[in-house]
């Protein structure tokens, strides 16, 4: 069966998606994307989702007049062309085409592009075993809150931490955690406190991560929105990953330590459970 | 005339030369390029120019077949399928096309695409007026060694300046003077020492910068590379911009300053009048 993705309007196959080279997207890095799971006919928190990518655009002042119905829609209807009851759509939002300036053209026609894969899932055993990560420098921009295509240094550093024997590497600014390379992180220190970086201009404000604290609240747990060190990292009980494609990621390793006794902790567990009852 | 542009070993149609929306470059920002100028038949700095471009191309481990002599010669052509007997060249490289992966894909063919364009000239007028600028931090990431297609940040920013009524932006970085938006910057100071910050992480090692600071020790002018601040900015004799396309272009406005009276000063004519005779 052909892959079928979409383009400007267009459910397309694959291979025949293709955008200008003076795309500001291509030339520019100017655009925003989406990663969003579908499950049983839905998308799994689909509306915040769309809220973000608006936010996104409206940030770097991309203008548009695409409404969350027809993003909702278009998604839903690009699983049905491909035949999928599940998987991940990915979809991306750019200024456009125009002639190159160093400047932010106006009245441009946004480039809109989403494809959808089957996605990771982790296996129980992948669950228990959980990844290795190495601390790196954050070298992003100051504004990680965009969901912007600039992924180059994230991806870059991604890919060091793999060729240094790590599945992953978690980001430091100055003395603080900030998230993963593709994900936000979370620690429970030995009082049970689930403790993440507040959302400001240095991380991704994660809407796995939002639901996530959301449940952790509703089972009573001690949430907290705060700035955190490597030392707090390193002498947490439980680190874990989460994003919309791999939801909770046990982090067993970081640098030469292991954590939680290099297994996935108690939390985690909770928290991924919690998460697989509600998307169903 | 139709407007021919390069793409993957063909010279096309402008509006028909398109990438795939899954290219890294698309996607990722996984590219670079580089933008040289043409005159009287040949491109001026034209190998330094390709030089940086393997610079950046290494750094980013974005792997390539390309020659110093294809990608002169590729430029040349491109002039002369379009009638040009001068202007710009735009030039860049990405990783390729490959399905989305965090991490940094072996083995893809890379994506080249070059396009030519008029580029802009300062009159006389423009040049004696100079332009104004605004200081602003410097929010782009930490390898601006690399000339990365993430320029989000600068075309950002520069809109930012344009807005406030400035010309454009000179970046500050933890308060030390970085470069202008799309441009590096200079000042001389009171002694007549022209000053730029050192090539490092944070600044794009300009060719232009390079040979201007090669045609002042000529000229016996002292230059000394080196950080300096917003204090010394603001009180210089001159401040000008340096970039491939505008050569050198004298800054006379600095947020509620003016500086050198309003007008291009001494060292900046000079350096424009050698480079004029340089590029012939």
């Amino acid at each position: 069966m052909t892959r079928i993705s979409y383009l400007n309007g267009q459910f397309l196959p694959h291979e025949n998606c293709m955008v200008h080279i003076e795309d500001r997207g291509f030339q520019f890095a100017d655009g925003v994307y989406e990663v969003t799971l579908f499950k049983n006919g839905r998308l799994i928190d689909g509306e915040p989702h769309i809220d973000r990518l608006f936010r996104s655009l409206n940030e770097m002042k991309i203008e548009h007049n695409f409404t969350k119905e027809y993003l909702q829609k278009m998604q839903l209807d690009l699983f049905e062309k491909n035949n999928m009851s599940e998987g991940i759509c990915y979809m991306q939002i750019t200024r456009g085409a125009t002639n190159r300036v160093p400047f932010i053209p106006k009245n441009l026609k946004p480039t809109i592009s989403a494809t959808v894969a089957l996605g990771k899932k982790l296996t129980p055993e992948e669950f228990e075993k959980g990844v290795s990560a190495m601390t790196h420098e954050d070298i992003r921009w100051k504004r990680c809150d965009i969901k912007s295509v600039a992924l180059f240094a994230s991806s870059f550093i991604n890919q060091k931490a793999k060729d240094l024997g790590f599945d992953d590497a978690i980001f430091v600014r100055d003395g603080v955690v900030t998230e993963g390379s593709f994900a936000n992180a979370f620690i429970v220190d030995t009082n049970e406190t689930l403790i993440t970086k507040a959302p400001d201009n240095l991380i991704l404000c994660g809407i796995t991560r939002n639901r996530l604290i959301e449940m952790a609240k509703e089972k009573g747990m001690k949430v907290e929105e705060r700035n955190f060190d490597v030392a707090e990292l390193i002498a947490a009980r439980e680190v874990f990953l989460t994003s919309s494609s791999l939801i909770v990621r046990p982090v067993t390793k970081i640098n030469s330590k292991i954590i939680g006794g290099g297994k996935a902790g108690k939390i985690a567990k909770i928290l991924s459970e919690e998460y697989k009852n509600f998307i169903g």
